[in-house]
C-alpha cells in the first residue's frame, strides 16, 4: 500500500521552478475530490478491476510462450522494428492477429496508445478530415491532435451526424474514428450502419477494438463478429493488453496500410520494438481465443450475474458499471470494498464522457462461480452501506 | 528475411478509400530512395545495430529477474497503473532508478515514447513556454505538440540561444527540452551551462537520458556526471529499452512532479502499466549498471576501436557513425554488410538533423575484443567498396 519513489530528494530545501503551480493544481484536485494516488493490490484481494478478461495472462501456455521467448531472445528487443528488432515472434504475432481478427495485415506496436497514436499520425494531413465519436478514448484524441488534420467531433453513435459530417467535407480524404465497445457505457457502435456510411462517402472507418477483442464476437471482435472484417473500408487497432494479457498494441488492415505505417508512424519508427515476452505472450492469447470460444462465454455468464445480482442493466461488455452519485462516495465504496478484500475499478472525471462516476466491474472469465457470488454479495452490500450514508 | 502480415485480404479485390494516396506516397518514397522495409536479422549475424549497448538483454541475473515476475505475476499487468496494475515490482523499479540517477522520484511509463509524451502533455499548457533543441527525438517533438504549450525551437547545443528564448517569454513557466548524449552526431548537451541558465530564469530542464543512461557519467547519466542530480531545476526521463535492455520509460524528478503526472500524465493513466517481465528485467539492469562501471567502461573501449579502426572522429557514446554520400549508398552498404553476415543500422532522412545519411555503429561491451576486430575489417572492406563504385 506504500506510495512510491518518494525518498527524500538531495535538494529538497530548494524550490523547483515549477513548485508553485504543481502544488496549486494538487490543491485544486484536492478540493475537486479527484485527487488519484498509486499503490498496489494487498496478497488477498479478488480483482474484478483489471481487463484481464479472460484470464490469459496467467494461462500456462501463455506464460509457457513468453518464458520460450525469455530464454532464446532476453528481455528485450534491443533495437526499433526498423533497425534490428524486427524478430520472426513479431511477425508470428502479427500472422496471429491476422487470422484472430480476419484483417490481410497486422503491425504490431508497443502499446495500443502507441498503436492509436501511430495509426492517426500516419494517416492525417490537412487534406483529410477526422470525424471522431465523442466517446473515443484519450489515445484516440491525442492521436487526432498529433495528426495536424481537420477533426470534427461526431455526437457519439450518431450515424446520421458522422453521415453529415463526411458529407460536408471539403478534404478530398477522410477517417471516422471510433470503438467497437466503449468501456465506460459498455455500449456497441453502430458499426454496421457507420461502414455503410464510410463506403458511400469513401472513407476510412477505424475501429478500435480494445474492449472488443476476446468480448465480442465469440472472441474475435466486433467487425468480425458484423462480417466487417477484410472490408476495404474498415481498419482496426487493438490491444494486446487486455483480454490478451500481454502489453502492446497493433493497427490491422490492407497491406498498403501497413507498409505505409512501417514508412511513416512516427511512434513506430522511433521507438524500441515490443519486448520478445510480450509479443510471444499475446500470439499465443490470440490463438487460444481464436480457437476456444467457450472462454469468452464464460466472460458473458459473469458479467450476466454481476448484472443481475447488483440490479444493473447488463452491458454486453466485459466491463459492467455501477452509478454512484458523487466521486467522494465511489471513491469511499471503493475504499470499503479494498478494505473487505474485494478490488473494484473506480471511474470519475476526466475519465467519464458524463461527468458520473462508477464502480466498474469486471469478473474474469476463469473465475469460479460460487466465488463470484461470495463477493458480489460484499459489493452489494458496500453499495446499499454507501448510498445510505451519502 | 520475409515480409511479414501480407496475407491476401479477402476483398483485395476493391479498392480502399485511400488507396490512391496510399499508392501515391509509396511511389514518392521509392522515387526519394527512402523506402522502408520490415525483416529478421538472419541467424548467423553480428548485431552493431542494436541499442543494448551493455549486452544486458541477456545478462543472466536480467533474465532471472523476468522469469522470476513471469512466475509470480503473469505476462501482463492486467490494467492501467492507478486502476489495479501497480505491482511492488513497478516500484521496486522506480526505487532502483532512483538510485541509479540519483533522483529523488521515478515513475514508470510503457515506453520512453510514452514518458516523453506523457511528462510534457503534464506540464505544458498556455502559459508554459516550452523551449526544444532542434535535434530532439521525435517523442518529445510530439510530446510538445501535444503540450498545448508555445514551442520555440532553439538552434541546437545554443546555451545563449536558450538564455534569449527564455528571457523574452512572457510566459510564467517554462520547460527545457534536450537530450543528454544525440544518438545521431553522439554530441553531448552543454548540461552544466543549460542547467545554470534554467536556474537563473527559473525555468525547467527537462533532460532525455535515453543514450546517457549506461553511457555516459559512468553509467549513471551525464546528469549524475556532471553532479546535477536532484537539483530542483533538473528533471529527467530514461529509456528501460537501451542500456537497460527491457522495454519501457520513467521520468524522473521532484516528488510532486511525480504526483503531478500521476494525475494527469495521459500516457500513463489511460495505458497498461509496464508488463511485470519487463518491470523486473529493467530493475535489475539498473541495479547492475550502478554497481558494475566497468561495464560500461568496456563500451567505451569498443567504441575507440570502432573509431580508430574506421578512421572517423571517435563519439563520446555508444553509436559512432559515419557519414555516406547519398541515402541510396548508406543502405547498399548496409545491404553488403548484411550480405557478410554484419548488421549495421542506417540513419537516413528524416531520422538525421542534418540531412547528411550515415552507417550507425555500436559495439556492445560484452563482445570480445577479437570478434569486433575482425567485423571492424569486414566494414572497412565494404565502405572502401561503395565509396569506389559511389
Amino acid at each position: 500500500m506504500s506510495e512510491t519513489g518518494t525518498a527524500p530528494g538531495a535538494c529538497s530545501e530548494q524550490a523547483g521552478p515549477l513548485d508553485a503551480w504543481l502544488r496549486d493544481r494538487r490543491e485544486r484536485r484536492e478540493e475537486a475530490g479527484l485527487r488519484r494516488r498509486l499503490r498496489t493490490l494487498p496478497g488477498r484481494c479478488v480483482d474484478l478491476a483489471s481487463n484481464d478478461y479472460l484470464g490469459l495472462s496467467r494461462d500456462p501456455g501463455v506464460v509457457a510462450a513468453a518464458a520460450g521467448a525469455l530464454a532464446e531472445h532476453g528481455t528485450g528487443a534491443r533495437a526499433s522494428r526498423l533497425v534490428t528488432g524486427t524478430l520472426g515472434l513479431h511477425e508470428h504475432l502479427e500472422r496471429e492477429l491476422c487470422e484472430l481478427t480476419g484483417q490481410p495485415a497486422a503491425l504490431a506496436f508497443s502499446s495500443g496508445y502507441a498503436a492509436n497514436t501511430g495509426v492517426l499520425t500516419a494517416l492525417g494531413d490537412a487534406d483529410t478530415l477526422i470525424v471522431s465519436d465523442a466517446h473515443v478514448h484519450a489515445s484516440l484524441v491525442d492521436g487526432a491532435r498529433l495528426s495536424r488534420s481537420p477533426v470534427k467531433i461526431a455526437r457519439h453513435s450518431d450515424v446520421a451526424h458522422v453521415a453529415q459530417l463526411l458529407e460536408e467535407r471539403s478534404e478530398a480524404r477522410a477517417v471516422v474514428i471510433v470503438e467497437s465497445v466503449y468501456s465506460v457505457w459498455g455500449d456497441h457502435a453502430p458499426l454496421a450502419e457507420l461502414a455503410e456510411v464510410c463506403r458511400a462517402q469513401d472513407a476510412l472507418l477505424l475501429v478500435d477494438e480494445a474492449h472488443g477483442i476476446g468480448v465480442a464476437g465469440r472472441g474475435r471482435g466486433l467487425v468480425h463478429g458484423l462480417g466487417l472484417a477484410g472490408s476495404p473500408h474498415v481498419a482496426m487497432t487493438v490491444t494486446l493488453s487486455k483480454a490478451l494479457g500481454a502489453q502492446g498494441g497493433a493497427v490491422l488492415g490492407s497491406p498498403a496500410l501497413r507498409e505505409h505505417l512501417v514508412n511513416t508512424a512516427r511512434p513506430f519508427i522511433f521507438d524500441t520494438a515490443l519486448a520478445p515476452t510480450s509479443a510471444a505472450a499475446a500470439a499465443e492469447a490470440a490463438r487460444i481465443v481464436r480457437t476456444s470460444p467457450e472462454l469468452t462465454e464464460a466472460l458473458h455468464q459473469r458479467a450476466r450475474l454481476v448484472a443481475s445480482t447488483l440490479g444493473i442493466p447488463r452491458a454486453d461488455a466485459a466491463v459492467q458499471s455501477v452509478p454512484v452519485a458523487t466521486p467522494e462516495l465511489a471513491v469511499r465504496a471503493a475504499e470499503l470494498l479494498r478494505s473487505r478484500g474485494v478490488a473494484v475499478g473506480c471511474f470519475r472525471p476526466p475519465s467519464v464522457p458524463d461527468g458520473i462516476s462508477r464502480l466498474r466491474i469486471t469478473a474474469p472469465a476463469n473465475m469460479e462461480l460460487h466465488e463470484l457470488s461470495a463477493v458480489l454479495e460484499v459489493v452489494r452490500e458496500v453499495l446499499g452501506d454507501v448510498a445510505q450514508a451519502g
